[in-house]
């Protein structure tokens, strides 16, 4: 297999004042997304209508949050010909308010969302004479409700093909911007499957926003079908109101997608000569990683490295400085890489806390750089060649952990005065 | 009223290889809790139980988010026979597992939190002879439901004591270490109160954990109360099981506590003399602050930065460097800040992408210095002695755009060398 790709970040790389104070910025694998997401258009119907149609336009289709694709190292996309028959001919041909007026919850809809324009794609999809490149729309088609028959129809016109939807995690071996553009699909396809229901009332709940937006709406015409007798039209009868919801007041945080911020640290000894690495008891042997785990609410990023190490391992760490960031959509975390330096005097190492890890150490810088050159790999894979049995594994360069422990065996140091200040 | 405080870093701040390269870390307002939070012990019934009755123990209530207190400058806690009419002898008296077998959704609870311990307070709790200090609950005294008559009774008492329940937001003028703990109480009783349903299946859910867990129990006593005729015993009855759920599979976010990551950013133009500002227009004249935004999914943070600057501002950035980051308790957000360098000829303002602001404008650093020094208040407050009618007002240091504004007009930048490389 070829080795993974690392993402450029998608602005120009410039020689500014700040890269030339801090270094080069990392952007890490499911960042770098090629599309201008072009959020605050995702409220306009008539827009989405002419994007889903466009001939340029790219349809990413998943089954269970397999997505479509040629094998595990090529998305495939369809276009709106091989969707049509799922998703009607345009879904979006009403405005959000009609679609909350006639809202019925025994419907299903089958999730679309929009993703954004490749800008890079010339394609001739312009809109206001401002926004143009070619869009980017993700399908749910697993079949389920009233959906099923035509769902699977799609699935199997797709196969016959030769592609396939692909079970797993599939973060090895994409290249980097069909990576995020994947990553992204998957994270909100993820949240409108995991959220049918309103957290603030119990009612069932639409997509709204191009599939960034779950509204708890005030009527349901699924009352108006159950009132209903056989040959009566529902013309008539208006829909029932819905029992109140706290949702619908202002702005709600439970209407959009969620995202959970966690940390993942490299930590160094107070003499900067060593590295502290944990293992979890599921890994393969000889294989260890940076610490890492959720931030809690009304704590800094700051405050949740110190907390997690001092958790997992009773290190006490001192200054912590953030290096860079990962989104990783298994299901909807941001990783917040950082740096942080042990206390003098702070590192021994206390398992009983939080008996999270099997194992953790202090291992020297120089045992950590020879890692990240021939310990690396994906944790079911083989290390890379030049690794010899027994020694130290490590994760591949599309984990933040890995670019964590480059940074910190590598120039993000660089500059730092070792020697105590007189 | 006395300048707000801003936190020191909870850890002693040492002369480390980080802080010499990076300088001293920022700990920003709402961070920097004196509590040790023991997350691993909020599973475990017999500690809490332990840690409830302790007489050291300091009980913070709410009422309607609105914590007790003396003053808007000083929070007020009250001890374990206070609460005892409300909570009962041990609400901790069963396990986890039991609390769940029994779980009635017609049952009201008020909401117990377990904050953590305060270790600098020698207090004489200690538990396994390895954790002490002073422990922390917060409890949530909202008369509702079943406990309305007690919850009311106690909310007579401690007022009776010269005590009040604060309105609004308290940001202004708590010392830092209380700010902390009233920013972790509310984000968590604003979370349980938020989510009384499940997303994923719509039935009622119950707190576990000591307030840091919503699980969705598989039956329901209530079902045996509805079957049950007058005269009855329920005991000979069993539960009814409710409908399945995805998160009693495996492990659900759903069922832990939400926290939203946001972006704001000091943005600097590429030759780094001029500094990004925005307004919305409901803030009083001249005041203007840094860029903001929330994170979308499957984004990492340099990519927010820069995908929300161009849609408020039209602005186009390169290198983004992370800053420092806080907490911020209305509902549920992590401001994670950060600094931005526009690439070369990106500097032009377009409000017509995102009309979310009313101006954006590129201002010296020397005036946004004169600014930070005399311009500062908070949104409804007035600016320092010495502010000019008709110059530029900023947030106060209580806020991380503040922060953010005092590193780049300061020296967040110095080493970086501003002329060309040849």
């Amino acid at each position: 297999m070829p080795p993974p790709a690392i993402p450029e970040p998608a602005h120009a790389e410039v020689d500014s004042m700040l890269s030339r104070k801090f270094g080069k910025e990392i952007a890490n694998y499911f960042a770098g997304s090629p599309l201008n997401r072009v959020s605050f258009l995702r409220t306009d119907n008539v827009f989405l209508s002419a994007a889903l149609k466009h001939p340029s336009t790219s349809f990413l289709l998943f089954n269970n949050l397999a997505p479509l694709a040629k094998d595990s190292t090529q998305l495939e996309y369809v276009n709106f010909e091989d969707v049509r028959p799922l998703i009607g001919d345009d879904p979006y041909s009403k405005s959000e308010e009609q679609m909350i007026e006639e809202y019925n919850s025994t419907v299903t809809i089958s999730q679309l969302l929009f993703l954004g324009l490749d800008e890079d794609k010339r394609s001739g999809f312009e809109w206001k004479s401002i926004y143009h490149g070619s869009p980017y729309f993700a399908l749910d088609v697993t079949p389920k409700g009233s959906v099923s028959s035509a769902a699977e129809k799609l699935i199997e016109t797709v196969k016959s093909r030769s592609l396939q939807f692909v079970e797993g995690r599939m973060h090895m071996s994409l290249p980097a911007p069909q990576a995020a553009i994947y990553a992204q699909a998957r994270a909100l396809l993820d949240w409108n499957a995991r959220n049918p229901f309103c957290a603030g009332c119990g009612q069932p709940t639409l997509s709204i926003n191009a599939g960034m937006k779950r509204t708890c709406p005030p009527k349901d015409m699924a009352s108006v079908t159950e009132q209903s007798s056989i040959g009566s039209t529902t013309d008539a009868k208006p829909a029932k109101d819905r029992p109140d919801c706290v949702t619908r007041k202002g702005i709600s945080n439970l209407c959009f997608p969620r995202t959970d911020p966690t940390v993942i640290m490299a930590v160094i000894s107070a003499d900067g000569e060593r590295v502290l690495l944990g293992r979890q008891k599921r890994w393969p042997p000889h294989w260890y990683s940076t610490l890492a785990g959720f931030v809690e609410p009304a704590e800094s990023v700051e405050e949740a490295v110190r907390r997690e190490v001092w958790e997992e391992s009773g290190v006490k760490l001192g200054r912590v400085v953030i290096h860079s960031t990962q989104p990783w959509p298994y299901p909807a975390n941001l990783m917040i890489g950082a740096v942080g330096q042990c206390v003098p005097g702070g590192e021994e190492i206390i398992l009983k806390h939080d008996p999270e890890l099997e194992d953790a150490k202090w291992v020297n810088m120089a045992e950590v750089k020879e890692a990240l050159e021939v310990g690396t790999s994906g944790l079911g894979e083989d290390p890379e060649p030049g690794y010899k049995e027994g020694g130290l594994r490590l994760p591949p360069r599309t984990a933040i952990a890995n670019q964590l422990l480059t940074a910190v065996t590598g120039g993000f140091l660089e500059g730092a005065v070792t020697a105590p200040r007189i």
